[in-house]
Order: structure tokens, then C-alpha cells, then sequence
């Protein structure tokens, strides 16, 4: 599959976001590409670079306005596009993420979690209902919901994979370190933790 | 700073690791390239051009053997060299993150979490003990425990980072979805979810 945006431009603009969420809450107007270049200590070219991208023109002396620069990397972004998902698993990290304020600036819906444990189904977590996983298909037919964040135990991943497929969903967000088997039509996006902290121990050579 | 192996070469390297450790619970003795290659839904001969930076010449016939396999990514990503880390702000991602316990398998120590709440310190959360936050400073001297995994609210991250690097912790892996302001000599590795999770969503067109 070709790509629209590399994955690199892609979690750099989350940065920038990032960034300008902070300014404008500070009521800071202006933001020069230097000055996002130093807080994420990377290279400014890079920074015109991704920013040339969103074909932003508003740049003057003083920099980019900053509420403007937001809304390009939100249309280049496609926060407006909502995505409705759901998270399956109810424990910790589950609660977490539906806990998690920032998706819904990005145009990301959580809007039920789904367990299979009676001290769970029923309870509420940051305005989201957990359900019984049961209750799964019926649902996601229902509310047209394609997307699921699967934070179920290691050893339930495999299992509750095949379910939730059986169910029609098309995209899973896998934070569990499993591989999951799936057929072809089905997307999985491995959110894979440890090798995003090996990425980082690896290359600097920490060892403590 | 040069790469000594690409982010997306260790990223599909844990993947491995991953099946490898399915493989060897399933008491499956060899497993071969196209056998990885389908699972992950990717191709053949980048998996086999990945083994190959591993320096593991045991391929044979039916292919490598799991045991041996997994040994030789463990080598080249260092899971020996243990590393050990605090968690900063015992909610619930900080509890997911002491709870997983695949962790340990990488090679990755977490020893202890941090808050400030009267609620939290004192207790025990997978074996590990939430300190009084200002104890931090003293027990990663005595530790000497250089790396934090930061999970604190965001609009506690700028406070909570200055207090650590007065610490002397050196490398941050960041959770909170704020880019943190740091000295140079400080690195953070920005996790950065949504980021993650656009890089899925903007190029498969996801619009549910």
C-alpha cells in the first residue's frame, strides 16, 4: 500500500500539535519553526520540511499563526473524520486509554469498553459504559463500528481476536504482545510497546 | 546520531520475538520465514533480509530452529543488558504499564513507581512499591536508575519533568501527550499514541 503521509511526517505533526495546543493555552500567538525544532531537539529543516507539507502559506517575520498552523495539521490529520471504536478489555490499560482526554481532540471516539467479567459490565469509566463482550456483534452492527483497541491478557488475545472478527470488525489496535492471526481483510496495527522502548534503548546504548 | 539498527527492523524484531515465544510455548520446534512473513502480513523477503542482520546461519531445510532464533534477536537487542526504570504517576497506565509482564522478558527491570498521592504510595501494585515522589531523587542516586516512564496527568508533565531531571534521570519515556521541555543531555523518547495510532488511521483512509 502506498502511503499518503509517512509514518515519520505522521508522529512529528502529532508533536507540532502537541505544541500548539500548549501555545494556545498560554495565549502565545506566533510559533517559529526553530522554536518547535529546539523542544523536540531535531533539525528546523525538518521542520519547514513537514510543515511545507500541510501547504500552510501564513508564515511571516515573526513566525506561524499558531491557531492556524493547528487547524492545517488537524485537516492534513483528518481529525474532523470521527472514528467510533471500541475498547475491548476493561482492565487497567483498557481503563486507561478510555480514560485517556486526548483522542477525542483527534477525532478519535471511544465509545463503549467490553469485558467479560461481572464486576466490570455495568460499571461506567470516564462516561463510557463497559458491556458484556457478548454484546459485541449486536452492537457493532448496530452503531457501524469497525475499530477495536484490543487490551485483553496476553493469553485471551488469540481467542477474543477471532471473535471480535466474527463480529465484522475490520481494524484492531493491538496493544497485547501478541501477533494475532487474522484473515487478510482484517488490519491490525501493533501497537507493540517493547519495541517502541527498544528502538530507543538500542540505538542510545542504555545500560543501567 | 547513527542508527545502529532502524526503528522499523527493531520493531518488526520484537515481532519475531513475539511469535517465537508462541511457537516454543506450542512446543513447535522450527518455524520458517514465509510461516513469520504471513502472519505479520508482510513480505518473505523482509523477513528473511532481517534474519540476516542477526548473523544466525542455522536455517536449514524446514527452516530455523524457534529456540535458537529467539536466542540470536535477544543477542542483538541486548535483553541481557537489564534495564531498570521507575514509573511516575501510579494511575491507571502507570499500573497497566507495572502489570505487563512481558517487560521482564525484554530485558526491562521496572523496580518501582512514583506519586503523590496519599492513596497510592505505600501500596503494591505486581510485586512493585508506589514511593512518596519526593523520595525519587535519593533512591535513583542510590540505584542508580537513570530511565522514567512518565504517565503522570498531562497537565502535570513540565512540573513533573523538571523535577526528575533535577533528579538526575537521564532518559524519559513519555506517555503523556505533551512535548516535554528538557537540557540537552536529557532523552526523551515521545510515545506518543495518537500519533501511532494516525499513522494507521490517515493512511488507510479509516472513516467510520
Amino acid at each position: 500500500m502506498k502511503k499518503l503521509i509517512s509514518d515519520k511526517v505522521i508522529n512529528r505533526l502529532t508533536l507540532y500539535h502537541s505544541i500548539l495546543t500548549d501555545y494556545i493555552e498560554k495565549d502565545i500567538e506566533y510559533i517559529s519553526s526553530p522554536q518547535i525544532a529546539e523542544l523536540l531537539h531535531i533539525d528546523n529543516t525538518q521542520v519547514r520540511k513537514d510543515i511545507a507539507l500541510l501547504n500552510y502559506k501564513g508564515k511571516c517575520k515573526v513566525g506561524y499563526k499558531a491557531v492556524e498552523l493547528k487547524k492545517f495539521i488537524e485537516k492534513t490529520l483528518k481529525f474532523k473524520n470521527v472514528k467510533t471504536a471500541y475498547i475491548v478489555g476493561a482492565g487497567n490499560l483498557g481503563m486507561a486509554l478510555a480514560k485517556y482526554d486526548n483522542f477525542e481532540a483527534y477525532g478519535f471516539n471511544i465509545s463503549a469498553l467490553f469485558d467479560n467479567s461481572y464486576l466490570k459490565i455495568g460499571t461506567m469509566i470516564n462516561g463510557k459504559k463497559v458491556y458484556d463482550i457478548d454484546k459485541l456483534a449486536e452492537m457493532a452492527e448496530k452503531q457501524n463500528v469497525k475499530i477495536v483497541i484490543l487490551t485483553v491478557p496476553r493469553q485471551y488475545a488469540q481467542e477474543v481476536t477471532d471473535f471480535i472478527v466474527k463480529a465484522g470488525i475490520m481494524y484492531i489496535w493491538n496493544f497485547t504482545p501478541c501477533v494475532l492471526n487474522v484473515p487478510d481483510k482484517v488490519q491490525v496495527w501493533n501497537e507493540n510497546l517493547i519495541g517502541n522502548f527498544l528502538q530507543f534503548t538500542v540505538n542510545h546504548n542504555i545500560n543501567n
